[in-house]
């Protein structure tokens, strides 16, 4: 058990399901900001459960992230128990908030149901799995509505670059007609090292290598991913009820290296970009290879570097980047939304 | 007086030094959205005092911006009143917060007077004149301690570009390590003129006829705005003590079409760049002419369009920016920053 900090400082404990590499790097960023974050939000996290489909840990009292990279070093890495049940961690932690990292699964069934058992447990939650928002946002907010529990997932867009805190806390007021964003690094990635003259396939397989394609490519390739996030922005900023499989996508696959080289030489440059648009019929949405003048604020988003045009009626056309998007600025994102859900100053 | 509104409704009443055509785009966005904002943030804002330097008015029970409006319309555009002294109307107004948008002044003596005069008299304060921010940030903020006011000054920067709000809420946790930024539109329209073929005159000419240009073309030209807006970046997000008069600053004086032509056809860009960074001993801040690739994020912040990076440490470098700069997003700053201090919901 940690032990106990100074009495203005409140210590709030987590249950995280799903252990990877953003789980890993959480723990490390949790651990290095321990003292800022309870001097300047006046909170501590502590570690009460954690499982993967193998291994887990569990502790109702809590640990600290320290003391938890401490075991996991002993244990070469591991977890020190067995894998628990994702609804059994959750009663069995008894902590204050959920974090649910597990992977993506079309539909989002499984993931939101960990939510669900969350909030009926009296636990708000934070989410990097886009499933549950992307496909069963009405039923989250409705979740959340009746247990009197609140949810955030701010990295389900874009890691840690803001997105919905920005809406919510700086563009108050206004009303959010539309965006455009380039949201998947990977194809971005892609469509730049054809620029570079790399073959399609070798591309690929560099991001691959790299760790940065899904599991399943077609996610990435075939606009899955940019859809899901598509939904997520409009089912939350637009205020409709919308899931990836609405949204007609285009998909990389076939772009050559000489299509991204003739858009260049005509001072254009080819991305995979996602649109929502408002109207009085509704919403349209959509994932569509375009080509973007270079003088385009989004044109200069490179690399895995993340980008969102948000349209409003009062304030014009506001952009967000994210320049970096390393497993780091998921785990940043996870940690702007605990201390949203908890800082107390 | 106004009509009274729902008891879930919080009336607050504003006390406006200054009304040219940023406090008439304040009214008619608070009269135009005078009911969302009352439905979504629980508030309504009423005018209590207006004065410039020839007119005034002052109604302490408050009026709405569209009755207030109503008697510009009747007065062909001129306030009903004659002018008072600012610190008057202040007393006399019985106003929760007060509206400092006087025109700037090196040294920011005037208007730091016209906001400690607000504390003391228990009113909250917005800003959008640089010259207290930049100049009086140290006193300005003992002041508000000292009282328990609070103050905000979004708008002194980039208009309603989140910038301290963004890091305040949406980048909790984070340290700001430094930042580069496009913070002048003159400058930048300027010197994307200059890479359309005008002439350096032509260009300044067409500014000053667009009412973009200060009244002292030297502010915009010779950097003193960039280096405003650096001072008060530095001072709110660098936690260092430094005025406008300390930063080492270019001019865009001198710069030829011929000079902005060659680095166009080098792939890049001359930008008015204003740096800021943190190191062990204190603070570097800059006003540079600097030539960015094409590629680079802020290459593609044009015309009037403002854009500043944020160098973090646990999320990396995130990039916020306003693609149309007019008296709308000025006046939405007001609206945004007297939302943060007085929305209720």
């Amino acid at each position: 058990m940690a032990e106990s900090v100074g009495k203005d400082v409140q210590d709030v404990k987590l249950c995280l399901l799903g252990f990877g590499s953003v789980g890993r790097e959480l723990l490390a960023m949790l651990r290095d900001v321990e003292e800022r974050i309870a001097w300047q939000c006046g909170v501590r996290f502590l570690i009460a459960g954690v499982t993967t489909r193998h291994v887990g840990f569990l502790d109702p009292a809590g640990i600290t992230a320290a003391e938890l990279l401490g075991m996991l070093e002993s244990g070469h890495g591991s977890l020190p128990g067995p894998a628990v049940a994702p609804t059994e961690l959750i009663a069995a932690s008894g902590a204050d908030l959920l974090v649910e990292a597990t992977v993506l699964e079309p539909g989002g069934e499984t993931a939101a149901g960990h939510i669900e058992a969350a909030f009926a447990a009296g636990m708000d939650a934070v989410t990097v799995n886009k499933g549950p928002v992307a496909w069963q946002f009405q039923r989250m907010r409705a979740a959340a509505e009746i247990h009197g529990r609140r949810w955030r997932y701010e990295g389900t867009v874009a890691d840690g670059m803001p997105v919905f805190d920005l809406v919510e806390t700086c563009l108050r007021g206004c009303t959010i007609t539309g965006f455009d964003g380039i949201l998947t690094g990977v194809t971005n990635y892609i469509l730049d090292a054809l620029g570079e003259g790399d073959s399609f396939d070798d591309a690929v397989a560099y991001t691959k290598r790299a760790g940065w394609l899904e599991a399943d490519p077609a996610l990435d390739l075939d606009g899955v991913d940019s859809a899901c996030k598509l939904a997520i922005l409009a089912n939350s900023l637009l205020d409709t009820q919308i899931t990836p499989d609405d949204i007609p996508r285009q998909s990389i696959r076939g772009v050559t290296a000489e299509r991204v080289a003739a858009a260049r030489a005509a001072g254009r440059r080819l991305c995979f970009l996602c649109s929502g648009r408002s109207h009085d019929g509704g919403v349209d949405c959509s994932v569509r290879l375009v080509e973007l003048p270079l003088t385009h604020p989004l044109a200069g988003i490179r690399g895995s570097g993340l980008g969102l045009i948000l349209h409003t009626d009062l304030m014009g056309d506001v952009l967000t980047a994210e320049l970096d998007a390393t497993t780091q600025q998921t785990a940043y994102a996870i940690l702007a939304d605990l201390l949203a859900l908890r800082a107390r100053r």
